[in-house]
């Protein structure tokens, strides 16, 4: 009755460094290319977009990377995040596994992507940025952007998807309660937006268009910069305070995870769940499993080629290596926004191209299933993207029930779901159905992938 | 900047016991009345709404009642709550002031409701109740025994009042996730809400006509219960969990508080920080001002009267003495729908009248102009009935920076705003307005009382 349930780590504890997976790497990163001449990027090409200092944590192989005090102090507003046990969740699957979780929806945007958006807006007011475009799907990193420019004095333009933007105005109240510009993408305030609208006024609009609008947007204004909310090395970098939280809780609570699972759909979460424990186990420490569990309407890792592809639909972006669903490739409208993207971070790619982690997909029904029996077991109702690492737990924790075998699993909640209830409605009221892709445009987005010599 | 942020206790310093201020008072709360024999209510009067230890909470007078082990190993999933230093918004406000905050927002419902929704529905599972009929406006409240019916297997039905169903179906969605069912008020399932109907089809509702379904549900079926969410003695007691913890952590800051803020509807989140600091100045400590902030739209503290009254429309509760605008009257319709309630917790209106607490009223847009300031100092989006108290802490404040005072200022940020951004939608778009209550339907409710003789 009386064992314990959250695990707290004081503000002192709060780490005070990054941990960069680039350091013990056994295979380094594939080089990013310029799409005109494919050779290697610089730091000057990507200089229009991001600020120096994140270039060079973008390209870093020094093991641990100082997390700036200033960040360190907005940070303390809610970190630590607290990790749990899931005494109730257990007891309900009957399962003798032992189920952890580290819960980022503590953070005021409601989830993980704070931990990149803060640092990312204080580098770029340290460059004097005056403005940051960014794109945003569902909505949580729009949101987790303009709470960071308010911070800072930032200004902050997001290029929603347009559908989003239709369907969820209460996500743009928050940006907007923050200070932040909110547009509808396709827009006609790009070149990239205008030549969309021009072929169907009515598109609906996409992650990638976002991002070729938000990118075009900066690299046409000196005062504007660009941040993307997953995918890159140091997005996935600043998201690692995560899982450096999770080892120091893991052993407060005397245990230790076999099995660590995180959603991915640009990645982050998961490497920063994943890679400081998976840094251990690459300097010598035990092994563990790492499952990936992303969503099968938009598989990258399981159903996409690993090849260089570009990262936005505009062709805007330098290539990168990763598993891709090819740049044109539209996932159909499953309710995790967040996770419908075509490619996956270039480093979770190579960790899996390596066989370092694992990956498997699931439909939407049966991850929402698992979110609504996680909210009566613990209380918190999960976003749907979360509730894909809610799924791959209880998978987990089913099959130790049938083999008998007590491991100890570890998931990263990375969000709560109070802006997602619409969805949950489509959910309790039988409306929603599992949406494939289709192979054939599949195939046609794989067959338009950039032609790269090996 | 390396001051400390929040101020967490650990779970093993969660308070054991509930503190009950019955027993500090320097004057008993007048009796509970029956309103045909206008004698006090005993306890078998009561019995066939609650189950016997609520109602023995009811009219205790000892200092300290035991939290139930099985109660407290709920409240570990999020309490202790965190105490929040506001560095950010006193910069922002230029105040010598420094401000502190309790934050409840952290419960898996989202606001300060749980700390008794729990317990109330642990005593009704020991009692054998199978369901729990309840009111709920805004949702706040509905969600919160929605939550704890799940989790001690027991079945919730709430009447919400039928503008915000209508308004709010995200919130709808939350209770169903959590298993409860959720009707729009007046219905056809009652007696009260039929003959509403009778008169007028499309009645939008109210507070007090969905109590008396609830309580009517309650009274006409032997394995069913009733449970509210603020007003009564017990459910004011649950609450203090709020303040013990609140005394402990301005300890650990090396604090103490001057002035303390809370907003009221009934009064619940007020009296939970409240009373025990107060019970701590009635048994000889020092003496502090304990502000009540409640919307200038339904003032029952700053311009009812005090007086025997129904907690109901249709007139199926008892008579309690406290503050009120008439149980006919209602509030024009502004955002916080948590406070649009008649009367206001016997308990503090009498601690009112002894002059132990005062009370102030704001209109709704200078509460939500004092939450969008302190979203963007503090990241956390305030409900907009915790609004109230955000404001009420900001006049403090500036009157502190006005008179060159150092004071220390806690107020209790009662829950989140993430189901009310509608809300903040219309008050960005410059489309809420201060809605004045009508002064001549206020003369009318107010000659409506019972009349009771002294």
């Amino acid at each position: 009755m009386s064992q314990r349930t959250k695990f707290l780590l004081d503000e002192s504890r709060m780490p005070t460094h990054w941990y960069n997976i680039a350091a013990d790497l056994p295979v380094p990163l594939p080089a990013v290319l310029h799409p005109g001449t494919l050779q290697p990027v610089g730091p000057d090409d990507l200089a229009p977009l991001f600020p120096m200092e994140l270039i060079r944590q973008e390209v870093s192989t020094e093991r641990e990377i100082e997390i700036p005090e200033p960040v360190r102090e907005v940070f303390r507003l809610w970190r630590p995040s607290p990790l749990f046990r899931a005494h109730r969740l257990e007891k309900m699957l009957g399962t003798p596994a032992k189920i952890y979780y580290k819960y980022e929806g503590v953070s005021p945007a409601g989830s993980h992507k704070p931990n990149t958006a803060i640092p990312q807006a204080w580098y770029n007011a340290q460059a004097g940025t005056r403005k940051l475009t960014t794109e945003t799907g569902a909505g949580q990193w729009g949101t987790s952007l303009s709470f960071a420019g308010s911070l800072f004095g930032i200004e902050v333009q997001v290029f929603q998807v347009r559908v989003s933007y239709d369907q969820k105005p209460y996500r743009r109240a928050v940006m907007e309660t923050y200070g932040a510009t909110c547009v509808p993408s396709p827009s006609n305030l790009t070149n990239s937006g205008r030549a969309i609208l021009a072929r169907d006024p009515n598109h609906p609009g996409s992650l990638g268009i976002a991002i070729s609008e938000a990118v075009e947007i900066a690299a046409t204004n000196d005062d504007t910069k660009y941040a993307l909310g997953s995918v890159l090395n140091h997005v996935l970098l600043h998201q690692t305070i995560t899982g450096l939280e999770a080892i120091e809780q893991m052993q407060m609570a005397g245990d230790d995870p076999d099995v660590i699972v995180g959603c991915t759909g640009g990645g982050s979460n998961f490497a920063g769940i994943a890679t400081p424990f998976l840094g251990l186990q690459l300097r010598g420490g035990r092994k563990r499993r790492f499952v990936a569990v992303e969503p099968a309407a938009c598989p990258s890792l399981t159903r996409g080629r690993y090849a260089y592809d570009f990262g936005d639909t505009a062709h805007l972006t330098p290539l990168t290596k990763m598993h891709t669903l090819g740049s044109t490739f539209t996932p159909p409208g499953f309710q995790s926004g967040g996770l419908r993207y075509h490619g996956m971070a270039p480093l979770v790619s190579h960790l899996k191209e390596l066989g370092l982690i694992e990956a498997t997909a699931y439909h939407q029904t049966a991850c929402f299933e698992a979110g609504v029996m996680f909210a009566r077991a613990e209380g918190i109702v999960p976003a749907p993207e979360a509730n894909h690492a809610v799924k791959g737990a209880i998978v987990e924790a089913l099959r130790c029930k049938a083999e008998g075998r007590s491991e100890t699993i570890l998931f990263n909640l990375c969000g709560h779901g109070h802006f997602d209830m619409a969805s949950y409605s489509s959910y309790m009221a039988g409306k929603l159905v599992d949406q494939p892709y289709d192979e054939a445009e599949l195939a046609m987005a794989l067959s338009g992938l950039p032609s790269v010599p090996a």
